[in-house]
């Protein structure tokens, strides 16, 4: 399967390395084609179905998974068939059609999709592919693995995603069988994190799906093969908060200028949060397991992180409605050493004086504590103030 | 210098390949240390200089030369000072620092910066690194040609971006001395495009600095050294806008999963411009020179392509005061497939009747069609509809 999937590289982070310790690597498969490791386990298990799927395999996901089994169906000349809820968003239904499949929208979640996927499969002979509780999935998976050996001699802890299970497991096994001295930890989002109670239990316990900027991994329950493997060859599962994601994210972005998705970029909150130690002595790889995250998203994630990171401020303030009057606001944020990026003028609905206009200013800081020193400034100078958390 | 300066991956793009034809290939330099190709430049300056720049080296810049210089002083253990003009980027500013360097901050433009470097590297005995029309940094980022004839055994056609000239230049004569059959091209952007008329009068002619998404090659001048150069190994030099730049970055943030700055993008929106025709046999490479955009500009850029390319739309109307009529108008929105990502609630300052709310959607949408379709189906039943171009 060499000759479809790619190998993806492995880059090194200054800046993980700094801010968590250890020596440590990024697994870009964010960079895979159709944008996730997905493809891995589609590919593999069309080539074990062999001629026995000719009339066409069929799967039932909102996600990366309809467009690896898509790209994995079109490599190989099968029909594909998606079963999608509705709502699914626009941009993973085109992009799954634009891969040679049918699409079929119906239901209201992806478990109303995978009884029709089932459905669908029995009645017309075709090959049924679940996203991750099938062995040859999670073998193909596993390719990832073999390929961090091949790359780094030192490989001593792996930090991967954990959703369904699959690319966690292959993972493990594939690289365990080799060098079984190598740590290897799952890390899930708090939101949808069945896999402790399900460990603890040892059989799957089912957790209500919830909103989560990790959408990639909102499995709401480990499968039957999945819950074994990873119980047997995984070190640890690890879990970490919604923001600590989507502060990984940024950090990605803005530093590894990589875009990764939430689910991507657990195994990077993980080592920033302190849920994962790096290994000492050896190289801690990260596996960003995926990229398809939304343009909208993306820019809100940013946005959202700049103003957290105290780098962007909007405040409120009045000023007399004569000539040199902004000007002398202005000057006043300037003297503070702060850029001001907009002005916007309010004429009405917050109560002003006639002679008054309110003036909105965003301002990129430094810091929090540079930004709490802008507004004692502007204060010290007889502004009113009120401060915006959030800069839109 | 292989211990520092990183080797970066060649990515294949199936996007650009099916928009543009040929077999294309992204050189990811925007994955390089410091996020962009100038260190290989630093790098190679600093080693050519030896013993020589032991009291220290001197540039002024408010890009990336200048943490480019700072990291390359820090390796070799050398005193690095940066002269950037007032109001130089935040993060720029502690990027360089973050790496060791002295940043002194002063004067209206980096020509003021370059005026107060010289001096102060005459004045303390510290070696001025220029960022472009120096032989030893053209030389350094011909390295990343090198790699290239490595990667690439069909490499026809390279498509580079260029400001001063020292990468195109650099990549041009390391891949042509060994394979004088490779085409290659430079890419400027409209607004700070001097190599054209200067290519025509045989010498350096001054464009105005005007602003631009592609900052990084935002170069007034080209260099006595780099013109001659441009002039002799390179095959063409064309233009792009503004626009297909920006474009070319969200396709590269959406598609190739990487962050790319404008100037790193220029390539590929030539690419998709038409401007550079891929070659019809062999790979065509273009490279990504940097990556170092602020999420700020990344967010603005998202968002506006999205609404661009009728991906995102605001419409304003009105309903009457009463249960059940947001519904119903969300219902006709929803009957035409599209998604409504925000509600927001108007009830001032557009001249409402008491008895009305005035209502702003923003709206997902599959294409400009679709979006009309939209605006159509609502105005059909009954809603007076305002049309926004952006989603702000």
């Amino acid at each position: 399967m060499g000759d479809v999937a790619r190998k993806t590289p492995v880059l090194p982070s200054a800046t993980l390395t700094e801010r968590a310790g250890g020596d440590i690597v990024l697994k870009a498969e964010s960079l895979q084609r159709t944008g996730a490791f997905k493809i891995r386990g589609a590919l593999n298990k069309l080539h074990a179905l062999g001629d026995s799927c000719a009339t066409g395999v069929v799967c039932g996901s909102a996600g990366n998974h309809a467009q690896a089994l898509a790209f994995a169906a079109q490599a190989r000349g099968v029909p594909c068939e998606v079963f999608m809820p509705d709502g699914a968003p626009i941009a993973k239904l085109e992009a799954t059609e634009a891969l040679g499949a049918r699409v079929i929208l119906g239901g209201s979640s992806v478990d109303d999709c995978l009884v029709a996927a089932r459905a669908r499969a029995d009645e017309a002979g075709m090959a049924f592919v679940h996203p991750f509780d099938d062995p040859d999935v999670v073998a193909g998976q596993g390719t990832l693995g073999l390929e961090l050996l091949d790359d780094l001699d030192d490989l001593a802890t792996i930090v991967v995603p954990v959703g369904g299970g699959g690319l966690a497991s292959g993972i493990a096994i594939a690289v365990k069988s080799a060098r079984p001295d190598v740590r290897v930890v799952g890390v899930q989002v708090e939101t949808v994190a069945a896999y402790p109670a399900s460990l603890k239990a040892g059989r799957p316990i089912a957790v209500d799906i919830a909103l989560t900027i990790a959408d990639g991994i909102a499995v709401k329950k480990p499968g039957e093969l999945t819950l074994g493997l990873i119980e047997r060859w995984l070190d640890d599962v690890v879990v970490v908060s919604e923001d600590a994601v989507a502060e990984a994210m940024v950090l990605l972005l803005e530093k590894a200028k990589l875009v990764v998705e939430g689910a991507g970029a657990v195994g990077v909150a993980a080592l920033l949060g302190g849920q994962v130690t790096p290994a000492a002595s050896g190289t801690t790889c990260a596996v960003l397991s995926g990229g398809n995250v939304d343009a909208g998203l993306l820019a809100a994630v940013a946005r959202r992180n700049e103003t957290e990171a105290g780098r962007r401020m909007v405040l409120l303030t009045r000023v007399p409605d004569r000539p040199g009057a902004l000007a002398s606001l202005l000057d006043c944020v300037a003297a503070q050493g702060a850029n001001i990026v907009e002005v916007s003028h309010l004429r009405e609905g917050i109560g002003l004086h006639v002679r008054e206009t309110g003036v909105q200013l965003t301002i990129e800081t430094r810091s929090r504590e540079h930004a709490e020193a802008v507004v004692r400034a502007v204060r010290a100078e007889g502004y009113g103030v009120s401060q915006h958390p959030d800069a839109g």
